[in-house]
């Protein structure tokens, strides 16, 4: 298995010391899975103490024999019993712990107010945006991943032909093509971060489907086979002349590439293609304008303008409700920074990851184009390359 | 789609305001989408207040459409902002407010603190412990959801026939038996409660690969197919005369069914196979012991002390190091109370669902049985009925 390499654990962690540093926190401790898999090269059960200034220490509950295989940090030490921590983190050197970040984003409560008691008279503070702001841009290693990522996805959207009938469920089209991402060495879960935050690869709906909303911060919703999960594909046979929306995930040693194409058994709408090719102005447009400095917020502002200036304005990006992004940073987690969207000031950097996703929802159906990119020097560019046309099928 | 019927509503929110009443809790606020699931009927992004008197209140920020179509319960409001809801709450009658629970189990920090300061003075208590104890007995309907996901589970089990081959990989035949299942209308998502608690179906391992631990509370681990998500099937061929586990569950309109069979192309030495025999032998003790009012701690002590008479002792739940438990309640979280284990002392009830996995881990494989039981007048009744001998395929 692909372990990550020394020296680029060393630059991840020495990104996030720069910014404790700058915040007067003495050090982190790390337990999210995810955050975890970053910062120690492995996502067995553990806390990773990184001081501001000094070697990280990982103290590991399970298993300890994988932690110490996968992980390249040079301090690994078995704990059992969280309460002894202090006293380790003491012994080490790790002494007189005044403000100490854990991340409350993900962190639950009750866990958070035993380690309140367990570090008193420590101040615990939020560094869940430190992690986040380092996560965001990627090395040439985590570019890599994400470029096998989206091999895994190239893989996906090749076969759809092959499953995509008339008449078939949208679940058994999703079925199939989830066992094609398997076979190429999907692992199967996609996080995300937060409370609540569920997903199961992706969606898949077709024609009306396109337009059911759901709990989730995403274009489309999607019915779901049932109340309980209530997103993504659902018992709607598949029709011709109706949009057949892929969105899926790739993830591939940890890393994901989010990317969607409509598909279609026969003809679209003029109204559907107009919009479809708004979608693709739009990206084209973003793509130039997403330079190393550029304003989230400005590209957010742009992709709107230009969906009123096409008349389906009240169509993007959700209807009747529309998300308030246009795009989203993806890495190991679905819901990285940045965020394209009016609130997110941040410039972009190059070498930060995203998924551009303008879309036109109505009552009939959905389209529109995805992509993930990297922040290059001129602009975006395109790590999930596929065709970008509607994909049509069944013309024979 | 199937909608939770108001009554069976009425009876989970009652159980659990006569819980609130006992702790002189004054309200219960729950955010979790499993825990809206089980006590609105709904998952849609919302609020739910449950008073200890009065009725409930369903607080929706999206989809307020889809939640007041999923939901039976009689007052459902749109709320999109957060800030609202001590007013909102106030002059609905719920006022004066002295103290809260919140599902501190697993609701991140920030937001407790968040909350907190919302609803100041409130003193903020932990419900998640009273929410597991609802939970923990389940209805007739809910039996029927548990009877149905064990459906999905037998048809899952009977086509591993169809795809196990020698040579195959572990993942190749997990993504075939994840198609099978979603095609049978399998919901995808398999929730577990609480902080970095991931599951992907379950995991199918063969031979040595069922000797791999992981970070997961499981006596079986498994190396997934890369750091990221170290459990699970990897990418090990299947031998012949080495045992596969499939340990897979089924999520059937929410509700789930636990269920692990060995299969084998060829022949087990005897040393498995004699261990197998004492999991079915402890598995039908269990069964007998497992009465309405039996303390779940001697229910385990009694397994650990089988596996020890069979001499296989210290490869019982898990090696080197097993997990505390010898089963668990699953009904829409796959981690539900009660846990059979040392520690847990409440007495079992009549209609409580465990799942039950005597397994006996070597360093050439594993093998063991799970099924999931309610709790009946004399015992445990199985829900996941199927072959229960080692499942030998590859005869001719």
């Amino acid at each position: 298995m692909r372990l990550t390499p020394a020296d680029e654990l060393a630059r991840r962690v020495s990104a996030l010391q720069k910014l404790l540093q700058k915040k007067n926190i003495d050090g982190a401790l790390i337990m999210q899975s995810a955050d975890l898999f970053y910062f120690a090269g492995t996502a067995q059960r553990a806390h990773l103490y990184v001081p501001a200034l000094g070697k990280p220490l990982l103290l590991v509950k399970r298993s300890f024999a994988r932690a110490t295989q996968e992980s390249a940090l040079e301090d690994i030490m078995s704990l059992d019993n969280v309460k002894e921590m202090p006293r380790i983190l003491n012994n080490y050197g790790f002494k007189d712990i005044k403000i100490l970040g854990l991340e409350l984003d993900v962190l639950p409560a009750a866990q958070y107010l035993r380690y309140q008691k367990l570090f008193a008279p420590a101040q615990i503070v939020d560094i869940s945006g430190l992690i986040r702001t380092v996560r965001m841009v990627k090395s040439a290693y985590e570019l890599d991943l994400l470029r096998a990522a989206a091999s895994l996805n190239h893989t996906l959207f090749s076969q759809v032909q092959d499953f995509l009938q008339e008449g078939i469920t949208e679940l058994e089209l999703a079925g199939q093509l989830e066992a094609v991402f398997r076979r190429a060495g999907h692992q199967g879960f996609v996080r995300m971060r937060g409370f609540n935050q569920e997903i199961f690869y992706g969606h898949i709906m077709s024609g009306t489907n396109l337009a059911i909303q759901s709990s989730i911060d995403s274009p489309t919703g999607g019915p779901g086979v049932n109340v309980s999960f209530p997103q993504g594909a659902g018992y709607k046979r598949i029709a011709r002349d109706e949009p057949v929306l892929v969105d899926y995930v790739g993830v591939y040693d940890g890393y994901m590439a989010d990317q969607s194409r409509i598909f279609c058994l026969g003809r679209l709408s003029d109204k559907l293609v107009q919009a479809y090719e708004t979608a693709v102005e739009i990206q084209e447009t973003i793509k130039k304008m997403a330079v190393p400095g550029a304003s989230c917020a400005d590209l957010y502002q742009r992709a709107v303008d230009m969906a009123a200036a096409s008349g389906y304005g009240e169509n993007f990006m959700g209807y009747p409700e529309p998300v308030p992004f246009i795009g989203h940073g993806v890495g190991i987690e679905l819901n990285e920074w940045p965020v394209l969207a009016a609130g997110f000031k941040m410039p972009l950097e190059e070498g930060m990851v995203i998924a551009l996703e303008p879309k036109f929802i109505f009552p009939e159906g959905a389209v529109g184009i995805e992509n993930t990119f990297v922040v290059g020097k001129k602009g975006l560019e395109t790590l999930t390359v596929f065709d970008e046309q509607i994909i049509y099928l069944g013309q024979k």
